[in-house]
């Protein structure tokens, strides 16, 4: 009886080679599966799954991993305002780690005796592939065909025509992964240091020409409604995706460090994660105390660069989650914001929680709850040890 | 002999009241001062200086701190890309700090008996002054007539009137505070939490329509050339402000923690300081290791909010600046910058210590540094702890 | 009517004082309240009450906090190993804040209209009081006559002398405070920075002279059992500390900064808090991963740091109690300890969540989990980014 | 011609082995180098080299690299105050680096084509000696005979026979480590979580039975003389360790992570190192601010961390000693220390820079400086965020 191998199957030319090899050379029963993310319409879906079955797979599956995506782990991003290196808000990074737990679990589910995946070995998504790969199926042995084998594309294209799959041989200009927190874009000017993406490298092109207001309502630090009409946050994001991509708001360039110690740049466009980011942060700062904004920014900031490099199965991550969510309790409001073409500006937010309250005293009016006398004793106290410490040391 | 106060003198209501109060109620002899941070022209210098004379000072004295406090400050806020709550360049706090600075100086210099400030009771710039005078001359007397008197407007004009002063009772629309490193708006909207700033309220109105591409060089971290032309670091941000100030990029609505615990809003306007920030963070990206990147961030974050809180005297700022100067030392290049109405995009940098080079490997293209084997033994071994403890730990 | 005064009661003179001054110069109908945190016997409690009633007041209470100041403080402290400056397990400053929160709450309970505590305006306490006074009960005036009127030790006792009330002249050579969580040592040694405490300032003598082996067993970070005895945590830290303190152990002096901003310098003996945050570092050493240790530590820093600060209202602290119960979740097993006198050692652990198990390589033992081509991929990724600052800064 | 390759000789069986290998099946000319970095006596030193000629080496060489180990990293430690886990003082992991820093260097001095280590596929020095020479000599490939071949004991021992060496059979109870920052030793009881050392296996065993003071003086936070008897600071680490050793201080058990993410234990003595950390440490409680001493904690942290790591080499280790030498400014003074067997007590500090002046009021005590109503305002400002949270979420 032949031995299975789950693939992680993407319908491209890496893995439609992959299934022919795997079957073929390794001999192997070969059960493709995709993970959706929030990146797929059911008519793609369908059309990679008729893909598979032509290249002669023992079965496919589709795994829709959105809704525990989010809960297991946007959620959090969102909670700590994740955006690395203070661009990015992981759209690729949180996915990968995300669907290769579901192959993890898929691998389980069908007893396999192997797990293959396309990577190449320049990459992030090898490590976070294997890594999680390692930590969840330790006994089940990874293939990567395309990573050991260093196959031209070209190799590749007539190695699938000597097996009677036709592939078109020409390569999309800009490579683009969709999911829900965002897709990115690679190309030759990602490549380098200094050019931009132009704008028809962009898949979502901007249409909107005027500005719009929305008023989008969290309860403890999850986006609930928007305009007043409530919605799970999955369908909340998705929603407000599709209202502000097209006024070309949440594009920009990411510069930052791969997993493997090189530079990696890429473009990204996340209107939604931007929007909800800026303004989940803006309630933060009207609600939280100093500390726990200090706090969330240092966490979370480590958080996000762990979930990038693929650590998110240390329980660490665990221990930051239950941190993050204590923080949110009074996370709870209305945020205002408007979009523009190309811009969106957080107008400003109402909420009970809300700490900047006139009852309590406002930035330069005076109040009743303290008196000058009362912050000059502060302020005496407040810098008492610098005033010993220049006292102590002035001749130095 | 009458005793000496050196009063920080700005021309407004408060300082002019504090004049005459203290010299007919106090008895003191007046000497009035003005710190210049940057933000006024030599004609408003000498207009204060002209009411300073006629509301009756024995002398009046202009401090020009404009290089000092650059070159003690705004280049630590640049190095560490300090933008508080991932918003406002800290452009008053910084300020404030670095005038009750050289107002103590100037206090030593004339051996004044007692320094006077016109801070009400209600905001951050008390703490600062107080807090500044207590360390750097402890033993002059702080009086601080606003603040203990807590008079209305209209009794401060009156209390002028009678001393045959006259002011206009009319106030601005919006409190400005301006210097180097950016201007800072109050008003009737920044005291809500909902509101933001009408058009009218900017100091600067948008006259660009077009795009302008620019091209800012950096060595050690610090603007020294705008599109090829060389200049001090302070000329440069000169420049660099009227330049970009009129496409109204860096204009934004800061919510933040004041030094008394209460929650602050203010809007601001800081163009050459918010592209600065990002082109330099940019190059940093390029330029510096993973984990220069995270330690400089939470270092910056913390040196931010002490300095704000004007804790600058600590000795902890400077061995934080040494931190900072010392991952300055590849930090150059130059960066490429577009600048449209309301909105600016760096484009990319060139820079000999530019770490994304092609020869050691680019993101997700092969390379013959490393094998996919030494991934895979990497991959193995980053997650080793992982693994072990899911094993251990499988049945919890 | 009279108005109602609850006082922070001790049974000591400033205390004492406190209770006729509140009812004869200022009218006041005074309530006494002592909240045990675990330093007093019932005999000691019987002593106070009736002193208390005998300088008149009208009611007396004393509040067993002792389990709740466990559940809602110490446990976090052992869950983050919470040494001040490496050194003090924050005996008294834990304690205080336990106090005040109880005194407010018993203010609460019978409506008084005022609360009055005995501190000086030299210390710690008196923030920690006035503070969560400020934050738990706003509208409840706080009244502090020894901070206030500054009496000498002679005049408060001649005033209660006036009164009817005879008090010991003498004072105490070191003072004590004595709790759960350990006893606190000052005197005049404790006043320089060079001296220190002499054999028999310490309240615990030295009377074991052998060795004592002892197993503590951990479930989920607390102390359940002690040679095998299954026990109540605070029970637990009760009789660890009677096995312990007589060998001397746990005895240090700590020096750090007061939240007034002076440095103070303070004995301490403290048996079972030491051994039992040294036995739960060790056992997490086992059973947690690098980055939880790391972030622990770090956490755990600023919440003894605030704690002492008398900042255990910030909500920030419920978030940082999150993430440390989370850590936990595995820290379960047991640990040897061996007592001499004046010293003790961690012998080892024995735990199920164990991460040096033999089962996964052993540390200079080869193992078959990994090969040494894993680790030779492993080094050259690992240094990759560093590989490549050299190369591209070589010059420099 | 034959191809050089440079050799890490320790005289041991598995770097005797390598320099036969070498010669014999690999046919290049050996250059056996041992790095010196405080642990080995002159005699010693000979007796290798003379066992390096033995075994056919075309030349041996010394590189005392003791001076330069304590400048470029055992200073920073002290600085620091760095105790892995709050126990190691990382005695082996700084040597380590300091001679694979070394032998690059010699590598590059002497042209050499490779270069050879002895470690094993199971430990740390692998992983350092393999990314330090990745980093340093990128050029030079490395040979690991004993992690690639796998041998056994006997299997060297009997290859060495067959080419006319003869090595004793019987290995040393325990694996001893020794240098200028501690000696290591591990052993059977190591290799289990749950025993500790036995009294014979301790290299230095503990002849001192009374008591010792000491008196260390600092200088900018090296330790610059012993009971006033001036001196280089290494020489006054070799002769602390050679005075404090007899007592049996500065032994203790690490557990801890390894590079290759398994957990490791060893035991280690290190009675100089210990000492003068603990009264470093006391010292900086005396003169930093508190800012000051809590950014120490987390950044020095980190740099034990990722030194032990073997990322030395990452310039972010530059800035955070940029940061630490910062910090020493005024850690100049004296500690007073008693020694005891088994024991020490850091008993007091003498310095200028002494925070902890009579001057500037004492703990407890009241003084001139401010007063109660200063802290009253302190105390009510202090709070003021948090009083503010609880009237806002009283309901909650």
């Amino acid at each position: 009886m032949k031995k299975k191998v789950v693939l992680a199957f993407s319908g491209g030319l890496d893995t439609s080679f992959c299934c022919i090899y795997l079957a073929r050379e390794r001999g192997l029963e070969v059960h493709s599966v995709i993970v959706n993310t929030g990146g797929f319409s059911d008519e793609e879906l369908q059309e990679i799954e008729k893909r598979a079955y032509a290249l002669g797979v023992a079965s496919h599956a589709v795994v829709d991993e959105t809704e525990n995506y989010y809960q297991s782990c946007i959620r959090y991003l969102v909670f700590g305002n994740v955006l690395k290196n203070a661009t990015y808000p992981l759209s690729v990074s949180a996915e990968r780690v995300s669907q290769a737990t579901a192959i993890a679990n898929y691998v389980k589910k069908i007893g396999a005796d192997y797990v293959a995946h396309g990577s190449t070995g320049a990459g992030n998504d090898q490590v976070r592939f294997d890594m999680i790969f390692n930590i969840l199926i330790p006994g089940v042995e990874i293939i990567t065909p395309i990573r050991d084998l260093k196959l031209s594309r070209e190799a590749e294209i007539s190695y699938l025509h000597e097996h009677g799959v036709e592939f078109n041989a020409e390569k999309a200009k800009y490579s683009i992964n969709k999911g829900l927190w965002g897709t990115s874009v690679g190309g030759k000017e990602t490549l380098t240091s200094h050019d931009t993406l132009p704008e028809e490298a962009w898949p979502t092109q901007v249409t909107e020409t005027g500005s719009r207001r929305l008023e989008l309502t969290f309860s403890k630090g999850e986006l609930v409604a928007i305009d007043g009409e409530e919605m799970a946050p999955v369908r909340a994001i998705q929603k407000l995706q599709a209202l502000a991509q097209p006024f070309g708001v949440g594009r920009d360039i990411h510069v930052g460090d791969t997993i493997i110690g090189i530079k990696g740049r890429v473009g990204f466009e996340a209107a939604a994660p931007l929007v909800i980011i800026k303004a989940h942060h803006t309630l933060e700062k009207h609600t939280l105390t100093k500390w726990q904004l200090s706090w969330k920014e240092q966490l979370a900031s480590f958080y996000g660069n762990w979930l990038h490099e693929g650590q998110f199965h240390d329980p660490v991550m665990r221990d930051i989650e239950a941190f993050l969510s204590s923080t949110q309790e009074v996370v709870s409001g209305k945020v205002f914001v408007e979009l523009q073409p190309y811009r969106f500006q957080v107008i400003g937010i109402e909420s009970d929680h809300d700490l900047m309250s006139n009852k309590f005293g406002s930035y330069g009016e005076m109040n009743n709850a303290w008196s000058g006398e009362d912050v000059k004793g502060f302020s005496k106290i407040f810098g008492n040890q610098v005033i010993i410490w220049h006292k102590v040391n002035q001749e130095d």
